[in-house]
């Protein structure tokens, strides 16, 4: 099997889609976002990056607060429309009937649609080139009801959106059980 | 539609699952990472968290460079094992049987068998808490030939592994397409 090289390409399988919500100028607003993810485990950080042309880069400065919400599969309009428009032209809040609603922080808005919501702190802007890549503090996480199951999320119910990027950019839903994790690789331990 | 309060939580859906490589007292070695994805456009970046006792941040701190490899849904039990095991135990390249090549940076080991290897090299170590955050300037990208249709790696090909949280840790396959991104929600733009 032989390796083609491509010079530098930010491929990553897979990314996630999550919607970054701010309040700028004190209304609400959601930008797509696939180039993020968990950063610190004690306390709880994700980071997100974002381009610095970004009408949410002003509201996070504005605040030093923002939000994630994961969308789930039947919000793929929604996810999608929120990544190709910018809320300096457009209410996206209203074009996508989001209800909007806020949590510990006060200031970073929810989507009550998605079935998950984190509400963050900022701790760190890196300015890295193209791109800010923004630090938060997890502060507070607020799940569906209806996504739960014996009162722990249910990854089955949440249904999240991968988005892909090669060799088309396109939005994928999660499929089979491959294994269970700190387990199967147990059979790989010498003497097990 | 309720929502439940859960505190503090790293809870993102879906998380990638990526082995990240460094060489270790000049031996490669590899470890499990879920907390990371891309930091920066131009040029490239991607960001991995990994905890501070971890013996691959020894390596990282050693050279200054890593890799970021892709394993495929067949190579779930590897994936799994570099992530219960520690590199100062055991040789997880012979447990593995990971055929390790080396490109352009030299010194960050690549995993023939995993259809992406991603070659960086060290910008920030950022100290977060019980994880360190560490981003890496992606030098150079392979990907295997048979992993590419006309010319572009194919997400249907490298088949990568997502890392789910709960309700149970475990790994999953992508499943259908749900949508075509920069398009799909376009529907939603007002006048179209």
């Amino acid at each position: 099997m032989g390796k083609i090289v491509m010079g530098p390409q930010t491929l990553v399988y897979p990314m996630p889609t999550l919607l970054v919500g701010t309040n700028i100028d004190d209304k609400p607003n959601f930008m797509t976002v696939a180039w993020g993810g968990i950063a610190n485990g004690e306390p709880p950080m994700i980071s997100v990056a974002i381009r610095h042309i970004r009408h949410t880069l002003k509201g996070i400065r504005q605040n030093g607060t923002f939000s994630v919400n994961i969308p789930s599969a039947d919000m793929v309009r929604e996810a999608d429309y929120c990544g190709i428009t910018s809320g300096s032209k457009v209410n996206k809040v209203e074009a996508c009937q989001f209800e909007v609603f806020y949590g510990k922080l006060g200031n970073a808005p929810l989507i009550e649609q998605c079935p998950v919501n984190l509400e963050c702190k900022v701790i760190h802007i890196l300015d890295l080139g193209s791109h800010a890549l923004v630090i938060g503090r997890i502060e507070e996480t607020h799940v569906s009801e209806s996504c739960l199951t014996d009162g722990e999320p249910d990854v089955s119910k949440i249904r999240p959106i991968t988005y892909i990027m090669s060799p088309v950019t396109r939005y994928q839903a999660l499929g089979e059980v491959l294994a269970k994790a700190f387990s199967v690789g147990k059979e790989l331990k010498p003497g097990q």
